[in-house]
């Protein structure tokens, strides 16, 4: 379908939108796809910053306006890194305008807007993910690939904790993640989303939750000074889970965990052994399989050729950093975009990941277990 | 209260009354108390089988009859060391003969029958305690010392679990664990209840729970042969937890984890820091504080003559093992007998447990959450 | 001195030329240097691929003529990628030509070689920089600080070990690494100088050493194909150490250690404390200091904002990999060249870890202790 | 050859002494020897002092003359605990008697006194033995069984520190073991031959060396004060190694790495596998063999009832603690004084030890390769 190039359109500059703009660069030296995305065009709504930005990050013009950018004939891309609270009407024109839609997660802040947007791009035909890029750490891969091959057998346990500490704190001010109203949920969507696509990505669907949703510090500092605001989002989300296998499992997320940075860990064990990953080691997978009394843990560093995505990059022994896991991703968008084939996950699942999050709410509020 | 000495009659000679009859020997060389706790008279139901226990664990004497045996007037501690099913008959004995009582952990198969025995030991007047070892390896003892002294502050997560993987075989036989008329429970009360006695004793008392409990492999080969029978206790168990302090937690207990052989593993997380211990690597306790942008986790190795119970045994740097725990328990029991003082933890902490682990099999089939 | 941009030949397209045009790729956008440094032309003998690799990596030109291209007047500054054998003529021209030259390490495979470009740089007054990239990985510019802050007092020991194991087959082929008259050495100028780099970065000059250099297999099969030939370089080199200061050391390069893949390690201690390193896990630098009886190794994640460089990049627990260490290298060296003071390590650190290697070589030979 | 049990003298009852009681008082209970050790008399200077610690190490009399004791009839067995300076008085008095020998490493303080001590015990035709009890740490043991068994094939490393920290305040006291008249040497004969024990056991006999010794405080405060005293014996201790397989490797003694604790750690690399031993964690045996690209090292917790030693203990996964290592080598002991066969390691190993820690004092003062 595309061209000579692939034409991007980014849409949202912050934290996002720099881990985005680097896989668009670096997609190309390192995995050398046909056609070349071009980084065209970045869109924000501060017009002098979104102008430092392009210089910054490398694309060729900016923009302010969303629905003009998504609607130039030239793009073919729109890669959405903007809050959560923006991605249903960046979405809908995108798909109006025929575009491939790449979007950061969560997909919506709510289900009813999720299904929205997934009609949306499937009624328009257009190739469409949603940005889990921890799917794409090579670690995480392998671990698939163990699963998928039978290596650990049936799978009994999931057991996914993603622990940050950034707001442990009450002095730390009321940020927009911790409004309701920009963000949709607390640590639940942030984080815990995260430990629950990798669930799904690696165990199966899940049927059945029961939730708890606990605010530590229900008031802070307003960022804006003036007082003291009300925090109106989860501090920490936990969850026990059935899987449609029959596995069962448990995931956490917390931003209240001192010493814990980015500790997006799961453990999966099966009839025939299992598995570890920690994102702050994201380049080790820890195994274990069945050897006899001499068997235990070992920590495969991810950094074989044969490995995910590593052939691309070094020698083994030469780790990749966190940004590789949105250049793994971009590789794989763009190789769908222009075989137009389907990409995965695509909204579907960001719809499913939605549910999941809106089945933990409802829970917490009922005190019992609800389906999914 | 005693004289000279203290006669030790032990019920029961399986692991736990090696790992007893262990501690009862070691407390004289390494603590000294006074008086010494001699090992006068180990009692089992098979004659020979336990006068060749009897000789190798260095008892005085054997006996076939608990009743006998606790009634003896120069025996003044009962040490109960048989399964579960049992523990009622022989306490409400030797309460009945005024005997100080150490008894293995659960204290019962049921809430009613743990009740009856504290009220039996209560109205006796007699020392009575629990064994749960755990609470006396050093790192849980220093953890302890951080929480009491607030190093990690208020304590907002308990993350506790128990895992192993001795019965993930589906042909591992149908042992008397796997039996609910002899274990009470499985994987719930054999191992997750280490996990919420040590939530307990760090965090403090549980108020509601909303538990899971699963059977993964529902028949197995009579160990006796000819065929298979049914598994009716859990194979895991799962609750979240609410603390009374405002604290909430998760605990896990399951036979079902390839690679984790006696992985009781807990992450406490304060407003100040965190804990973490493994029991598979006991002499260590992972602390982390706030210390500016160079913190991170520690590994303090708790084996220093200031850490709990160490200055007794060697040098810092030289590790202690699995039974040493005993040896505390039995050290700090033999010290309350000595004193006529309490001792911890008591029946009544016992009692506690079998109410919790009641609740988290009363919320399995309530599919709610349910009160302690 | 340069006008509003810098731009860069590359002389070589290997590994070391993909690392190194990588960090040119992303200083811009991470670092934003002024001027900015422009990819300009790539050198190398075979036409066909280094116009490939000119298209892959982001180069406007190639060419096959490094004579022509160092001087041309539109470089400003000079990157020499190339094996060790051809640095020597590389840098004499682009010296002679007035360039700003970052150089590979080793510097080149002998000490004579070594001297006469460090000679020809400080001649011709140009800004020159022998790239040891591990330098600036973020956790050990932190170990520097902490011992240039007093944290671990005075320094008693340094212990480096780099192991690999990627010739531990005896029938992987004699590649060019493993003949003398292209690598200079083996395991020694390839892998222990980083060691030894790193030793005296961290801890100082070395005075002399004792060395032990090894061949475990002594011939291998042709690359080419038609029988065997014969291996003239180290499979292992060691050495004792003394420093300047007082310290002693060791350190280590191994290509035999199995299981060890980039496992470029050291450990420092001193009277206060003690730092521990391991390039397998770079983000990480293990820490400690004296704080009573609960002190312990902790582990720093060097990735708080703090950190040195980290601040460019992403928040804490996001982790950096391999390539990183070259962007940090690229940008002090743009530094260095924009404001025209001298950069670090310069060819003259070079040339001293040349005469290390050398006098580890004489030890070898003459079997006793050798001054450097 | 003795008759229904073993009478034991033990010589010293100080750290090493209250370490063999206790090995001899576990012995029976756990391996159940035929016939039983009976800790019979203890011996030492101090009349007060050796009365208390029979009473508290359990042994059945006290003595204070060494002479009498060792030619006792009814002794069959002893063992020597006190510092190395005795070690040759009380084992030739021993011999002379025929009675069985357990001496403590260093076999003596110089090259000289242990070929004495060795041809008279085997002048004597008595079992002897020297305890080196790390040994017979479990994962040690199997580490001895991989390489029997070729699992990592021919090796080509070795990799010893014994590193510790208490004497690293220069305000620590000159106590014994800092007197080359007392001890010997510092920590060469006390931690750096263990590691070179190790070393001997598992790779084999190592024939030449390069030694390096260094006292960092070379003054301390006299004990009894009264001012400071001169340290004539090294701080820390290192040596290359050449074996008589072709290994290389390496060994360090050091009482001065803040943090490590008992820090006796070995690597070892073969050609097929890797193995990686730290008595911090002596339970654990690190071990790498190939498996294509998702090999990786693990960790094998040596707790199962198939390794060494262990179906003794506990279950799988219940750690064992420092002092078992010298159980294990009273077991063995046992075993060989039961049967009249030779015990390992002997004093002829014990010899050679001693004459590698010479050899490592020769080639300090030379400063070249020394011959062991």
């Amino acid at each position: 379908m595309p061209g000579s190039s692939l034409r991007v359109a980014m849409i949202g500059y912050q934290f996002m939108g720099r881990a985005h703009a680097n896989a668009w660069r670096q997609v190309g030296p390192f995995f050398e796809p046909e056609p070349l995305p071009v980084l065209q065009v970045v869109c924000g709504r501060n017009e002098g910053e979104v102008a430092r930005a392009a210089r910054r990050l490398g694309f060729a013009e900016h923009a302010t306006d969303y629905r003009e950018v998504v609607a130039r004939d030239d793009i073919d891309i729109v890669d959405v890194c903007t809050p959560g609270d923006s991605h249903r009407d960046v979405v809908l024109a995108a798909a109006r305008a025929g575009k491939a839609i790449l979007c950061e997660k969560p997909l919506a802040n709510d289900v009813a807007q999720a299904a929205e947007m997934r009609e949306a791009v499937e009624k328009a035909g257009v190739v469409h993910m949603i940005c889990h890029n921890y799917r794409r750490a090579p670690a995480v891969q392998l671990a698939k690939r163990w699963i998928d091959e039978g290596r650990i057998g049936r799978i009994h346990h999931y057991r996914g904790t993603y622990l940050q500490d950034w707001i442990v704190d009450p002095e730390f001010p009321r940020v927009w993640r911790l409004q309701k109203d920009r963000a949709g949920s607390g640590a639940l969507g942030d984080i815990a989303s995260h430990s629950l696509d990798l669930a799904r990505f690696l165990v199966g669907e899940i049927v059945e939750v029961s939730g708890l949703l606990e605010t530590f510090v229900k008031e802070r500092p307003l960022p804006e000074g003036g007082g003291r605001g009300p925090v109106d989002v989860d501090d920490a989300a936990l969850a026990l889970l059935r899987f449609e296998s029959g596995a069962i499992g448990s995931v956490e997320g917390s931003r209240f965990a001192p010493g814990r940075k980015n500790h997006n860990r799961f453990e999966i064990n099966g009839s025939r052994g299992s598995l570890v990953f920690d994102l702050e080691r994201m380049n080790e997978l820890q195994v274990y399989e069945e050897q006899g009394p001499d068997s235990g843990f070992r920590t495969v560093l991810a950094t074989d050729e044969s490995h995910p995505y590593v052939g691309a990059w070094w020698p083994p022994g030469h780790i990749l950093g966190y940004e590789h896991t949105f250049t793994h991703t971009v590789r794989d968008f763009v190789a769908a975009v222009s075989s137009g084939t389907p990409a995965t996950p695509d909204f579907g699942e960001g719809l499913r990941n939605q549910r999941l999050l809106d089945a933990i709410e409802r829970s917490h509020a009922s005190r019992r277990w609800e389906s999914v």
